[in-house]
């Protein structure tokens, strides 16, 4: 079984490389964008910040470490939060590209996906008439023909140089049931180590579909595999995203929001900042008689190395 | 739910692109071999006969036509058995190569795998100590870099060009919950139309693993996704073989055998040839009381256009 | 599937016959109290009142018509809520004993115990230091010896008597997998027609316990069982009360809360009253984007007979 | 997990005292007829045989221990098999009576059922016109109104005084989810302990239902309960015997076979005997490649006491 807690670990999301400046204004774009909602999430209680870079100018996601360090010291200042680092980065990108960043920061956390896959956004295309920038739409479009690298010889790489190399730890990203055995793989191999988090992702078009069901399996097949070697967190895709992650705390495990997986805060309606979402997942799990871990916490149950211990 | 028959369709996979010379000397090298060993298994209960081309004098895949057209018409004349094409071909074939043999043989049934994966064989390498040809160890060992492209675009030209354009009719190989998916998206667009071939794939390492608890949750979302509008059937891959489909057939499915997707006939046992497959699987479905399908029952449960309007 | 609306019923089961006066003092007993927490329940949002009665003078269960027929009237003047008697009462009536009330009052819906079983209290009668009445703690520790009664004959009965007869609908209160066997039994012998509502009861010793995975295995059940026939709702026994539910509404499912189900509001925290509960689950509901039914609503989605054709 | 082993334990239930002679011709009535039967069995690879007692004269089930003491000497004498006793008798049969011939013959295995129940046989009653003996009708017809009694104090009955008085352990009859949940009672409270061997019936009226998706439900709930403390084993009634019971070898289970559970051998094809079910069972467990246990190894993954330590 997954390893239980009292308490929950609130992820944010901050902006990600799947949404595009057209889709909502609340979605940050500069560095200073993504550190003031990175801070204002923290504070509404969200113990890890998931984070990706953009083009100041433009929003198109960027790999440039340049831009990292634009905002990665604003908050490491202001909250106590755990960094995580994509390491997936935006669509296009080469792994060498997509590893930049993380292997300047040496963060304490960074996501890692654990397999190759279809990646489609192209159905989005089709939802927006006018576009803020001209690269937003060939960026989805071309996605009907995109493949999501991560082989595991990439993956083997990512575990020793960002993982051994500066004492990373990862937020495994699942995104079908195949990747929890690739995982699986690599914990066998020795080439990672308990406790480990996995993060179950839902309703990607390539990955496994969001199908309330599809959670209960992806936590007893994750159970089945690690035993009690890891600890559980969900994200859901769009409107998915609230009840799928109360599904995961109902279940024992652990949550992530933010602007990267939904826009929306309810039905039809946009979300004003990631702090939103994080206080509304607070409220439910309060009501369901949940704590909030601390990032204090979350750096207990994840085993990170501090948030003194980065390179940033 | 998927549509249940009385009887089970055996489908035997001949030859495969995935196991190398060395791992067995049954294994079908040659058109003749391929062409009598398919015929063998079509006596002993195959109503259908998945197939891919090796090259005759190293036995690595190819996907030449010419080599296909040594046996297909072989095949076709001695038994009434549907004849299945491989469009995933070899590990490194463009979609393109893959598409050569289907195109111009227009055949009943073609494999179509629905999306794209890591497709790991680099355990295998370290089983053997010496190989038969020089190919082999690098065709396995490159496999921890490699994808297995199957992308939507892909997928979509697949059924318009070979579907559409030939009259040919899919497997649907899944490899994961994702895959199950990736197909109903083309169905809710209206490309892949009922009654269509689902095949579930376990214990292929990128895909979903080898543990019986995933067979009755793969059938389960496709009942969810598709209703009656499907026809499933399962392969596993090694040991895993004759349990899985087992499994399979006590769930209403049908079965895939042949060394395509084992070596073996029991533990540590190498089988001697396809047809031995198809008559160990014969016998078990028997004593469970199950009856055996014919190519014509199998015509009429896939709707497929009928053996005689190939192009071989 | 079980039939999905956009908006959930909320049943609240007031008082029941499983707690005793000395585990709460919220527990209502008197007409009045009944009566006055009913209202209460009906105006925080609850469409379904389920009810049993209680002698004023001890609070011990009791299956007098004429007590419930004190509480009754005020109810149905004050609330359009649906009333849904019991036709299972307190440990230890008869059949004949059960059904005296329900007759009676030819209410709109009546609960009906879909099998015989173990129900046993055993365990909390040792929690419990001093006593309010003499009654209770023997009523408590002799349940290690109790069978809950309900032969098929004895349901056929009361389907016979009470559904066609008077009109009466049923919530069918399923404990275990089998009782939805036994209910899929009287639906094939044409006794229950849909739309019929599917009360699944978790953590009760003698049924099915109280984990989560169980949730949604009752529901693929039903599924399989009943098709759209029918309409699903969820109870737990004591602190799995609110996680229960919320599970039951992820998954498309109505939701019961009450005294009779729980005593608490919060860990270790009793319920001042029925309408808390109520009030807790709607802010959870609501915050996951849900809408409540009205009474109107239930009607409709149950088939119900309306609040004006009842004997009361 | 259950306890797994390469080698599955073929229980046969030899006569039971569910059918009655009119059914079969085949069904054991004599001591003899059971002795020659069970030998039989035993012979063609069932490492235990559950026994019940039948009048010689009516083939009604009886607890009469004389009768018993007919048959199981010779049993013992010609055959090493682990010699089981039901504590169900026969319907409607007192917990005294139908404890009278286990705690005089002591023996190493009893049934115990684990909850009380409907068990309902009354669809039978319909499918015969002439009957052999006055009492078989009325017998079948009477269950509708049946319950099969196992309270939680007939349980810690039987657990203290034929388990803890004559070193008796149980075979653990589980009809539904929660009978599991009552056998974790008593495992939490001391009274039974591990290894124990948990036999979950599928398709009897009153208990689960014979849908294959139930042997892997039943087996991961019991997975969560007991962990590794427990060895498996199913049964299911009827045409659904070998299907359910090949269902849970794939799953790492044991079988149980014999008249008691179905009379059938195939499709509309009544058994000639015990062993016939026990030779078919084999063959298929052989071909799926298991091995098949002896009584000595039965013996030992249940812990029992010895077949020369009963008292017959
Ligand atoms: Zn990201
Ligand atoms: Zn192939
Ligand atoms: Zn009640
Ligand atoms: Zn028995």
């Amino acid at each position: 079984m997954a390893r239980k807690n009292d308490k929950i670990i609130i992820t944010c999301a901050v902006t990600g490389g799947v949404h595009t400046p057209t889709m909502s204004d609340a979605l940050p774009i500069t560095p200073d964008e993504i550190a003031t909602q990175s801070i204002d999430a923290a504070e509404a209680g969200a113990a890890i910040l998931h984070l990706h870079a953009r083009d100041p100018e433009t929003g198109k996601p960027t790999p440039d470490p340049a831009v990292f360090m634009q905002f990665l010291p604003r908050i490491k200042q202001a909250t106590d939060a755990v960094v995580n680092i994509t390491t997936g980065g935006g669509l296009g990108m080469t792994v060498q590209e997509r590893l930049a960043a993380p292997l300047k920061a040496e963060p304490e956390l960074c996501s890692l996906n654990m397999g190759s896959m279809n990646f489609a956004l192209h159905p989005l295309a089709g939802k927006y008439k006018e576009w803020k920038h001209s690269w937003e739409k060939p960026y989805l479009e071309g996605t009907d023909d995109f493949i999501f690298r991560n082989t595991f010889r990439d993956i083997a790489y990512i575990l020793q140089h960002l993982g051994e190399g500066c004492g990373t730890r990862f937020e495994h990203e699942c995104y079908d049931i195949g990747h929890l055995y690739n995982l699986a793989h690599f914990v066998d191999k020795g080439l990672v180590k308990p406790p480990f988090l996995v993060q179950s992702i839902f309703g990607i078009l390539g990955g496994i579909g969001a199908d309330v069901e599809n959670v209960a399996f992806m936590k007893q097949t994750a159970d089945r595999l690690f035993g009690d070697d890891y600890v559980w967190s969900v994200l859901a895709a769009g409107r998915f995203q609230m009840p799928f992650i109360t599904q995961a705390a109902l279940l024992g495990g652990h949550v992530r929001v933010g602007l990267e997986d939904s826009l929306y805060i309810g039905k039809g309606k946009l979300a004003g900042s990631n702090a939103e979402q994080v206080a509304k997942i607070r409220t439910i799990l309060e009501e369901l008689g949940h704590g909030i871990a601390t990032p204090a916490e979350a750096r207990e149950m994840l085993a990170l190395k501090g948030g003194d211990r980065v390179a940033f």
